[in-house]
């Protein structure tokens, strides 16, 4: 397989860090269904007042800071804002278990890292190799194979596969408040897009079941892909070689090459949304800009400053310099996540 | 400026390859305005009932063939589909007026082609250098300026520039037929698209007003875009280098990447719609592939097997064999453009 890393892009592998992180962390905590109220788990907080004095003020006719519907456009990073990332992005848990599932068919990786070390079950030392092995982690699970392939693996990972700690299916872990916050924007006339750093066709095939976010309306980082006919048959074959990467300076470059407007409100918990977030506020008018703080150690994860994975420093930073909303998921949540299945 | 050039994309050239295209051909007339009937300025042909047909195949609750609204996508090349391309590109117009605008700005120019021939007005000259002229003069004026000062320049030439022939405005060298069956699809339920091999920021200022179709659903070429913050404020700078050529092989490639759907419906005029066409053909279920052919030298212009804009060859063989609806711009429209201003 033909592994070009270009180093400009290299950043992708920033995003899927997750070395070293330790298997720390609280557990998850079932949240009782919400009611018929719009935004039912969110405690009657500043967080849920800032929230919906912003709704109120674009789609109230006689706002001066009304907005028209078809600019009522909100986005949302997928990792850490819509759903959990620790212990680390849950991207990283279906390339192992692709890496568990493809071995018989690479013998060859039983001495070859990262994979061999995948295989023992130490993820640690996998991680070791930083970026590139991860990358190649990746490579080697995300690619070669058909888009419609690879549309059917995510799939079927997606609906068995289970948190490590919590024991959800990782669909169970998406937070409830967020998925009533999606609702009653598109209540309101928005549309709700992700932008996440994570895959596109990662995110897509679940994305509308989970969180009713149509594939055309996700926005992620991509490999490139090459349009063949087999048999006389067209598809769209997945390539080892990254295309685009939707993190941090990408976040507005993706949104403005696949949209083309500017966001009326963003919702992010990490460093890699902040340039998401200023390119929000810089438009005229009215702009929400949220940041969710992952401060509730005891119902999900406590981290920000310090944290390998979805850290949030000089994001909070700007938060608080000027003015936006940082939703405490401790004070603002009733409930962390929807009821699991089980 | 740094020119990057990237050989494996220098396809983008190709899209806009308009050298020696002899300025003939015929000019457009005047067409009356379509009445409130559906599909008016179409002529009561076999073109006209395939897609009544096929729209009431998909729409019919009833009928075998229904498709749920989310997943009614039709995609629209641009040039030679819904508005001219003769004599050349009208992009490439737009490049050449911009080049006399900044001619002030760089004295250098006089004595630098390809630039001294467009100021000298030879055309055929400044085009004479092949591929790397077209790129020279393509980056030297759709680069180096954010994109919101691009898309005010695209804004302000396309209120005024005028087509070398027919003297309208280039955005009245729309095709009626087309503007009517946008209308008609998103009537029954489409979202209508443009894939275009054009740029994507050069359309999007106009295509809401003139076609109906949102930023959000127009897919192009792309220059690549850095996000710099300046003074404070943020801004996407448009770089001197291809991101992404929205043609042949692209076009799938375009589609999957922004929508995430395939189509359900396409429409092109050129060999490089073809990839488009196949990939919309080999869904499941009913789908409709239509070329638009331009065969009416009387009323607009008559090219396909050998012109060099909007050769339409083996795209027309492919048509002919799988039955494909062809569309007679001579035998199926009743008019070719709508009312002119003046």
């Amino acid at each position: 397989m033909n592994h070009r890393i270009p180093r400009a892009r290299a950043g992708v592998v920033l995003l899927l860090i997750c070395a070293f992180v330790a298997l720390s962390g609280g557990n998850a905590v079932q949240g009782s269904p919400a009611g018929d109220e719009p935004l039912a788990s969110w405690n009657d907080t500043g967080a849920r007042s800032s929230i919906v004095a912003f709704v109120e003020a674009v789609t109230t006719p006689e706002s001066p800071a009304f907005v028209a519907p078809a600019d009522r456009i909100a986005v949302f990073d997928n990792d850490g804002t819509l759903w959990a990332e620790q212990p680390m992005y849950f991207q990283v848990f279906f390339a192992i278990d692709r890496i568990r599932v493809l071995a018989p068919q690479h013998p060859e990786w039983k001495d070859q890292e990262p994979f061999a070390s995948v295989l023992r079950g130490d993820l640690q030392s996998a991680l070791a190799g930083g970026e590139h092995a991860l990358l190649e982690m990746i490579m080697a699970t995300h690619a070669g194979m058909t888009t419609a392939e690879f549309e059917d693996i995510v799939e079927d990972w997606v609906k068995t596969a289970r948190h490590p700690q919590t024991g959800r299916l990782y669909t169970e872990m998406v937070y409830q408040p967020m998925l009533e916050l999606l609702g009653y924007l598109r209540a309101n006339g928005f549309r709700t897009y992700i932008v996440s750093g994570g895959g596109v066709e990662f995110i897509r095939p679940w994305a509308e079941r989970v969180y009713g976010i149509p594939p055309e309306q996700v926005i992620g980082s991509r490999v490139k892909t090459r349009y063949e006919l087999r048999d006389g048959r067209p598809v769209l074959a997945r390539l080892p070689d990254v295309e685009f990467v939707d993190d941090k300076e990408g976040k507005p470059v993706g949104i403005h090459a696949q949209i083309g407007r500017r966001p009326l409100a963003a919702f992010g918990n990490s460093d890699g949304d902040l340039q998401m977030l200023q390119w929000t506020a810089a438009g005229d008018g009215a702009r929400f800009c949220c940041y969710i703080h992952h401060d509730d150690a005891g119902r999900e994860w406590a981290y920000d400053r310090v944290s390998a994975i979805g850290r949030l420093d000089k994001g909070l930073d700007e938060a608080l310099a000027r003015g936006w909303t940082v939703v405490s998921m401790k004070d603002d949540w009733r409930v962390i996540h929807p009821p699991a299945s089980e």
